[in-house]
């Protein structure tokens, strides 16, 4: 079991209801007698609050337990950041439930208790990187819990580029891109997209075509070690964008290579021991419950 | 690599190009000096063959190798009948190309020629397993490499079932049935049920919902170790039926639970050197080739 | 304005709690001095309810307004039973609010009592019939206010057929059917199916294709009055159902022709003055509301 | 049946062989006695054309007749030019078949001759308008043959917004965007986002949400003289734009309200007698054709 001592506090920035939690959290952590480190943007919003302060990068170094207050999205930024540090990090809420942001703020502090004191489950998720190469060249990488994206830059322009996995090519397309989803990221942006829904401990990724042009076109789902390579096609008119689970952004032009592979580092994401992740998707999906009959 | 000398031969009953290709191959064989079993359904039909008779099950034990003509369901038999045993099977189709079957009839010969050489690729397809339970005791069992179907005997009456999955509860549906395929499967029925393609060496099974009530009910892609368990709803006014690759089928009540999970036995497939499962895909799905500019 | 005298009543059987609501709705009427008609159904399972007794059938005779007690499936039944008739048909949901049966049991007597003073939308839904040809002469005859339904009698196995509309070849399919639904069957089965939502004032039907061979088939969207030929083909193996509704059923054979066609007579249903139709669909389909700015 | 003699040809640009088509028609054309006018985009490039001169819009004056030779988005354009004239336009693919632009230009003059003979169908295919509000003053109008769409400037933002149907509340939705597409669009872009394909002749639009946050969103199709109305939601952060037929843009910022409703001016849309639309399905969808038995 972990010993819990110093927590790092990241909380979504321009929400009164974020600070609102982050406050009663420091508060409570510090009355327990935990030293707590806050994020520099969010204690530029909290005067008096006689933290510490530090980057969430930083945090990896510094911090045994991050806490983090907002939305998956928060907790995404928060995974790029602390991915392969072994640091886990627990998402707390701000008021709609989330996959991976689990700790309810009505009952935080209770909730935080029971983790403090050894309760929790914990697990690793992996994390996909890309890396683009213009003449053989690299030009840009990029890091996501959830999914790259390949898209057009002016969201009216089809993209065409060839798909290759492992070496082999796969198909070409024309369509308005293409994601690829860990299983972390398959209960997000890839399921509106129509991409299916993937156990957590599964070790793949799937690739999701986004309106492809090609109706038969479909969800592929590779082992999470596959080597996936785009090619964007010379022909295009559009600088397509490779965007990194929709928060940072690689710009791309006609006859780049996109390289997307599983990275080394893990993130460490812990839990209530209560966690259930069929139950969040019960929720937030609104499947059904037990039958009457048993 | 293997020698091959005893080669067994399947071939789909009730088509006379395929018992005409047959003969050449059997011919074929066994002017080259290989010994040929003949599987005992084809041989009724195909009188003063000469070669020596057995059914498909017992060419485990007789054959080295084992050809079946026919259509992808062809295989699938065969593939059930000798799962297991480490005998190599390939398939030659009958017309259209198949996931499975993916040598031409009109160069059987030669391709088959040059896999007796030695030149093949050999792969492990696992199977996976139905155990139907009533009151606790079991009534039938399954076995199937594509896909196991739980469907309505009336086929136009919903099921309720309750799902879990590696013993925790996942949801309770009212639908059409739950389809649970292999990554063999998952470009056959599974496919045209919505869910993704998963390339054949993932070890997971996809799991899809068949005409949901619940219009937020997706496919879900899990470990391929994962047990699956699915209760027959008791308010059930229908005898659902489980059906296995299509081909075979146990009857089921109310309130009995299946169980589905992977078989140890796995089915060895082989193939001539320049398989491609990718360029099967945009075959037989219309993909497009290669872009103009590269 | 319509003056209601003499109303009917049907409920859904094998409900203690339909049953229940049926004899509120029955004590009521009657002590406002109406003249309430029994379904036999129903007032077989209620003893000593001193009313007139008729079947659905009959009803278009002798009542002025038929109240419909039970889920959207019992209001089908009645509709089957009264199109043409113009009496208007009320539906009372048993719990769960159905897109027919939009009178909740909680508040039956207030809402009924408004209708009977008038307050309450009327409007006409089309029903549409198949006619069953073998070898040119009709076979059988069905009607549905949802949906026609062409399904294999055994349930694991494709149908092969060829589609026409309006005298023009479409295409051919293999596949587990297809659904040619109203735009009041659209939010049933057909949505399940993939198909769109049809507004109920729409003139049109949809044909839904079941998982298609093909995959690129897509729901086709064809004016209300078009003339749909289904061409069973010769070498089916299976002999396909037609399904009305889901209730009634026609026989099929290889060869057999379906012509489905919009029926002369319609179903005129009520609503209470609030009716929403889109108001229905978020209630259902758990759509949001209004975004906080508005 | 009309009498053609001043003949308006237009030619998508960019592309040597349309030019050469274009160049190939003209000089048949006036072989033929005709008079030619050209668009003033293609007579750039043709130097020693010898003809008369114009923009696509004057056609609408001195032609009896427009041809466009191109893809099905040359056709797009000249149909917003020409729209509510009743100058009728017929349509030359340049290589693959287009759903507007049906004759091949292998082909094109014989089948150009037959239709000024008088052997074509003539049929009309309505445009939508967009018109966009700002503190209630009119900021932009567009209009489109096949789909107008609302979608996010930043391509990797959601939108959230309010849709209202006929003055009724639909529902609000996060999402990529919406596209309302017509008849004549719904086997285009809406066809890759799941629309439902509707016949040309049908008078109705659809409404396909485009990858909405709510999994139980789903295409709608309403009567073509509905009124939609989109209110961009106040709490955007994004500046989404309005795209018709994907050729031309309107900027929106929160608090806009887009309407969208049929024109009244239609285009006129003429093909050769064999014109068959399910044949371009067919053709362009890879559907299959008639079955063996037939």
């Amino acid at each position: 079991m972990d010993q819990f001592r110093n927590i790092g506090l990241i909380g979504r920035l321009g929400s009164v209801q974020v600070i609102d939690t982050v406050r009663r959290i420091n508060r409570f952590l510090s009355q327990q007698g935990y030293s707590v480190i806050l994020d520099d943007g969010i204690a530029n919003v909290m005067p008096g609050h006689s933290a510490q302060v530090s980057t969430a990068k930083m945090m990896r170094q510094s911090c045994d337990l991050v806490i983090v207050v907002g939305g998956d999205g928060s907790l995404l930024g928060a995974a790029r950041a602390l991915a392969g540090s072994d640091v886990p990090v627990l998402g707390v809420n701000r008021g709609r439930l989330g996959f991976l942001t689990d700790i309810s703020p009505n009952t935080a502090e209770a909730e935080i208790l029971e983790v403090l004191k050894g309760k929790y489950v914990s697990e690793y998720r992996f994390l996909i990187g890309a890396l683009v190469r213009r003449n053989g060249e690299p030009i840009g990488t990029g890091l996501a819990l959830n999914d790259i994206v390949l898209h057009p830059g002016k969201s009216t322009r089809m993209i065409s580029f060839e798909l290759n996995i492992e070496g082999q090519f796969v198909n070409s397309q024309r369509s308005d891109g293409l994601i690829v989803a860990t299983p972390t990221g398959s209960t997000a942006y890839a399921l509106s997209a129509g991409g299916p829904i993937m156990h957590p401990k599964l070790d793949a990724v799937v690739l999701v075509p986004m309106y492809p042009h090609t109706l038969s076109s479909r969800p592929i789902v590779v082992d999470g070690n596959s080597e996936i390579k785009i090619l964007i096609g010379e022909d295009n008119q559009t600088y397509p964008h490779i965007s990194c689970d929709g928060q940072t952004h690689i710009n791309c032009a006609p006859g780049d290579t996109v390289t997307i592979s599983k990275k080394p580092q893990k993130l460490r994401l812990i839990h209530p021991e209560s966690h259930d992740f069929y139950q969040i998707c019960r929720e937030k999906l609104g499947w059904s419950g037990h039958l009457g009959g048993f």
